[in-house]
């Protein structure tokens, strides 16, 4: 798809040329062999940004660390007193991950800000984050940038081992970094929300429904909020495979399989009514110390997990889960044990941001499609810290957290260039 | 349940005394602290075997050793070219196994020579058959002795590595414990199956099912043979748990889940329909290296077991399972592969005999039930090598190959007295 140079979603030749050049430098600097491995709080993290803050500079836009190490890249408005207008993602990366999964945010921002320098100073200041370790894969906990920015880090996180080197505390890893740690120890918030007016973020869909759909560009409608049952199980009685007949059996696989049949039943109902909702028994395992083919499995151990974005919908999956549980035990001799349950909450996207950006998508003839975000990402900690949020997805075939991650360049660019008018003109929307 | 001394299946007190000394001997011997553990061709099972013998020849029977150093103990009749009576059971055992399995089928046959040795001197000559090796969990082969006797055992099996002590092949083991292990390896059979008459072994039951019906004895119309696949798979396709939606997954844990409850129904139609059939998932799995509980699985290993008395039903199930297995890729874009499927037989126990036990039950006031066989038994060895064969079980609490075992010895008298009357009258029900 090729947008007319006059287009309001169109993208000036040099910027996009940029772009092209910094994904690549990206890749070439971090690829091991197999992946993009970008660790949080490491060396590679803070020469990404560096070279994000190189870029900013020359252009002339300001650049500032905060004393959680993120960079903050500005370009001033005219009306300092004005709440400025703010944009953002991360750097680092899963081990062996893709060249997309934060960087597309983070250079959609910068392009943002170059296309706005050009232009005459506005009123209001724009400021793209780009925001320290997101990803869990280091530290077990994601967003740590975004929620030190916001006043959220607990600072019990800072004595954190990194997952791949225990002797490595994530505090120590900061500090290493650049960052101040008794400023974050003392949970000192480093942004005032109300001094945003709106908060966008670009990212790649991590899933193939715009692949499916045929559609570029996605307008996020909210990030999923979950339970989750990490150490379910169903416990049946073990006997003998061939000696004991079916109704004397309590048979804790077929007792595990009815479960996840009446759930799956369940689950498509409720979209069939409209719900958001997704829902995965991720590990589903008979137990290896006692399992064999002549034996009728006692045991089945289970993770089970429901997404939506709506926190009524996930209390009221909860409560069919319990239902279909206890008539497992009545019918089956099967006891469904749910275990500890753990819940996150939804965040919502702002619906008149979201209402703002479909008008300028079909505005400028540009096919989009609202979706929930199943992933969580640094926008929700925008949102939840109340801060009107946005978010744009783009295309992506193979999912992130892979190297196989394959976004079109024209499809970046169509985002970007969405992300670049939500930030510009996303105001307008909010009162 | 106490029968009059009058009774044709009483036993006399001496004889029941001597059992329970015998079991309670037994037990001392090989108790590890446990469980019993009587290894196959091993010390341990050699001794227990030198006890039947030593009673046996005290009490005036003839005792030999044959080349697969089984040990015969027999009684003879008057009529030495009549076929022979003969019953018979094992004794080793799995490592920490119960007390019952084996040896009451090897002490209910020695009460019954014992018995017969009381009264005049019969035409027709009775052997008890104290077989070697029933349990496979030794060298992965059950029957061994049983197989030898008859011709059956495969020379390829002398090599097979003890599980537990992998430098002590099979072949060594019995040459230590006293085998002509040339005269095996040359396939020889050590007993010509039309020398006898019938052939009739008691075992405890297994399953639960005397227990839950209140019945002492069972009757068993056949052993059951079945059909394995131990490496089947459901191959769907992995993805982010929170992204990706239902219509866009094929998620494996759903597609075996449904696949097991599609022959989970299919198993109750035939079931309802009177044909013989279990069926069981044993190992169920997602893959250990990558399952998580926010990925959609990608992947589930199974094992697939259905057992039947006949041939024709377990064709039948198979023709079900494959059509399952392809609605299930139609529905869902998951793959059912079972992989290498193996065929064990079901070996038919002689109808007129069963008549025959059903009679002498019924006549006797002896409650009991007709059922099948699940595991296998030294008993299918010689059905499949043509001597007309029959089984009772005795009634037996929390299966067999573990401690918990729990025969009443008033069942297993009851069960002893009815092993006799098909041992010495069988013949009657065969012309």
């Amino acid at each position: 798809m090729d947008l007319p140079a006059a287009s309001p979603l169109a993208v000036a030749d040099d910027l996009a040329a940029m772009a092209r050049d910094l994904f690549a430098a990206l890749r070439e600097a971090d690829h091991d062999g197999v992946g993009i491995t970008r660790e949080t709080y490491a060396a590679g993290e803070t020469r990404a940004m560096r070279r994000i803050e190189a870029l900013a500079r020359e252009a002339g836009l300001d650049c500032a660390w905060d004393a959680a190490a993120n960079l903050r890249v500005t370009l001033p408005g005219t009306d300092p007193a004005l709440p400025a207008a703010a944009c953002g993602s991360h750097l680092d990366s899963v081990p062996q991950g893709g060249n997309f999964d934060g960087a597309a945010g983070v250079i959609a921002g910068l392009l943002a800000l170059l296309h706005a320098a050009r232009a005459p100073r506005r009123p209001r200041t724009l400021h793209l984050f780009v925001l320290r370790g997101e990803e869990s894969a280091w530290y077990g906990r994601p967003y740590l940038g975004s929620s030190a920015l916001l006043g959220m880090f607990d600072p019990a996180w800072l004595d954190l081992p990194n997952l791949r080197d225990p002797a490595l505390t994530l505090g120590a890893a900061m500090a290493r970094e650049g960052a101040e740690v008794p400023v974050i120890a003392a949970r000192t918030r480093l942004l005032d929300p109300v001094s945003l007016s709106h908060f966008v973020e670009l990212h790649i869909e991590q899933a193939p429904v715009l692949i499916a759909r045929r559609v570029p560009v996605g307008l996020v409608s909210g990030i999923r909020g979950n339970q989750r049952h990490p150490t379910a199980r169903a416990l049946g009685e073990a006997a003998h495979s061939g000696a004991v007949p079916r109704w004397l059996r309590r048979d804790a696989v077929l007792g595990a399989a009815d479960f996840a049949m009446r759930l799956d039943a369940t689950w498509r109902t409720l979209l069939e009514r409209g719900e958001d909702l997704v829902m995965t028994f991720g590990i589903f395992t008979t137990d290896p110390r006692e399992h064999a083919m002549t034996r009728v499995p006692g045991e089945v151990r289970f993770t089970l997990e429901w997404r939506s974005e709506s926190d009524a919908t996930l209390d009221a999956f909860g409560e069919l889960v319990r239902t279909e549980a206890a008539e497992i035990a009545r019918e089956r001799g099967v006891r469904i044990e749910l275990g500890p349950g753990v819940r996150t909450p939804p965040a919502s996207m702002d619906p008149r941001l979201l209402a703002h950006a479909r008008a300028l998508c079909t505005r400028a003839g540009m096919p989009h499609e609202v979706l929930a975000s199943g992933a969580g990402h640094d926008a929700a900690i925008f949102a939840n810290a109340g801060v009107p949020s946005a978010m744009v997805f783009v295309r992506n075939e193979h999912g992130s957290h892979n190297p196989r991650e394959a976004m079109e360049f024209d499809d970046f660019l169509h985002g970007a260039a969405v992300l670049r008018e939500i930030l510009l003109t996303g105001d307008e929307a909010i009162p």
